[in-house]
């Protein structure tokens, strides 16, 4: 039996037991996911506390596995009464409220912080976990595939993004990542630009910010091409080439044992050779998991040293406000040292439909 | 000029200025929706501190606006270094974490917390609340109009799912209040059933739990139905006549002054008498706002005293498990004393498809 998650988090700390009351944390110890409720961890097993909504459910995904178990929240089994008996727990000093760590407080119990157990945990993808990510990375790329012929002159940025997330849940999305950002013509200037109500006309550039969600991994790409060419977009090639070529020299410069600094230097460094880098507003890219921005972070910040089985985007771009925004985005991951994409059913070639 | 909300959440608390950093706190205070940054009000105004990425489209939003003001994030506006002027400040003891709040105990100011200040006024929509919530609740009806004649045997709950979620889009949905759920057949009697793989056949029903965002707002409403009817249906038939009743009673009985426990306790009467609630699972509602699930709550153990302008869930449902679940579910105001429904697009006798 591979080990669970659980195990992996409570070998990383030195508390006898993890207590989680935050969404994806829970998520992460289970593979199941309750509104409410929250979850204990210790040597013995995993136990989710939830109520009636969840609990036919729960009881179907925890069957035959070993060392899962589900119960009713109950006052029995309030928090206070589970964690007394310990020693020490772990709690998420990042994600546990003010109020709950009042509350904690009050028990005869150690309490440590469990959060950098958690990220370094979820920062390395399981098999499993990488397979979901593949899963959900698939289904945006083909729902791309199958928008791109519905592109019509007139159509609003809001009709854009609803057919591609059709496409994507008919594809087997759980739901999106984020709001699909989908900016027509000098919108995609604004690097995270409210899709609207504006309308495609002959010649705009088309960006398209997206992802969704499979087994509760997200996806997250970003493609930008042209509707048709009415040669004024001598500019926009030239920009669309230096983007690519920074978002490449990524794929083909990074390795296991950099920094999220120095990864995010080699697209900052290489636009900055060609004027371009104050233009490029934003960090490289972030990590991708349970949650579409999570760690680690490539960042002129980030001192996090990648390794193997870590997730996160590779998006450079360019943004000149009011006229144009270039950005290119795949998902990947570290794999035997090197960045392999998850993206491979989409050209990168400009695309001019 | 109407009154901001950050002027209506000032005067509920003692503190001089209010600092948040939890999302939909700062879009409460300011309208305008950001993934990182904090927000700063006090008597003179509002600011918003942003990153790169939401500059641009922040400048635009508050343009013209009195008492609004958008600043980059950086080293001169940590929040250490715009809050030491304050004596006191209002944090969320709820949403503010136990890292953020020892960095904030190093200042020489008094926290005070704000949560209730903001549960009070988040509970009480404004005109332009009410309005937008009016909107994503005509936007859900309308998609659920427009999927009824797209619904067919063999269909999968995915599928279903999609073409809905689609047609919100299309009517000017922003993103969907939570994953859509729909059951067919006996995973109607999961409360939360996770929407799959399961075909559509002739003398199901059909469960439809739905929602979607519009200016930030939040619709919910759950409908429950037949996909041909095959005479085995009298069990059914009879409890959606209970359901319904239920949902309707508790309409015509609330009005303002009364609390969350005698809201729920109509519908929790009324099927006791007919030997129903232990098959009523869950609570009979949940305040609707930018979240899903907010204050204020009809359950057993709220002891809100509700008042005109709470805008929230009237969805009493039975569920027998492996068989059948019925849930009816309407977003609701408390307005002139008693229940408005936003709902009145879509008809709650039984529809048989």
């Amino acid at each position: 039996m591979t080990e669970t998650t659980a195990a992996r988090v409570l070998r990383q700390t030195e508390a006898e037991a993890v207590y989680v009351v935050c969404g994806y944390l829970k998520r992460y110890l289970t593979g199941f996911s309750i509104e409410d409720g929250y979850v204990v961890a210790d040597r013995d097993g995993v136990t989710m506390y939830t109520d009636a909504r969840y609990i036919e459910a729960a009881e179907k995904f925890f069957a035959g596995k070993e060392g899962f178990a589900v119960r009713l929240m109950a006052k029995e089994n309030a928090p206070a009464k589970l964690l007394k008996k310990y020693k020490s727990v772990g709690i998420s000093f990042e994600l546990t409220s003010l109020s709950d760590y009042r509350k904690l407080q009050t028990l005869n119990v150690r309490l440590v912080d469990v959060m950098p157990a958690f990220n370094a945990c979820m920062a390395i993808k399981t098999e499993e976990e990488l397979a979901a990510i593949g899963k959900a990375c698939a289904i945006a790329e083909e729902g791309f595939l199958k928008l791109l012929p519905e592109i019509r002159e007139g159509m609003t940025e809001r009709e854009c993004a609803a057919r591609l997330e059709y496409e994507m849940r008919l594809g087997g999305a759980e739901g999106m990542s984020f709001d699909t950002i989908v900016a027509f013509g000098a919108n995609a200037s604004v690097p995270h630009h409210e899709t609207g109500d504006t309308r495609l006309r002959f010649g705009d550039e088309i960006l398209i910010d997206f992802g969704c969600r499979k087994e509760g991994y997200c996806s997250d790409i970003t493609r930008t091409f042209l509707f048709g060419d009415d040669q004024k977009h001598e500019t926009f090639k030239e920009l669309y080439g230096r983007v690519l070529r920074a978002h490449e020299l990524f794929k083909e410069k990074f390795h296991a044992g950099m920094t999220g600094k120095e990864g995010d230097a080699i697209a900052r460094e290489y636009f900055k050779k060609h004027g371009l880098d104050k233009y490029f507003t934003h960090s490289l890219g972030h990590g991708i998991g349970l949650n579409i921005h999570e760690e680690p972070r490539l960042s002129p910040k980030s001192s996090t040293v990648f390794a193997d089985g870590m997730v996160f985007s590779d998006e450079p771009g360019v943004y000149f406000a009011g006229e144009v925004g270039i950005r290119i985005e795949d998902t990947v991951a570290l794999q035997g040292g090197t960045v392999r994409s998850f993206m491979h059913k989409t050209d990168k070639k400009l695309i001019i439909i």
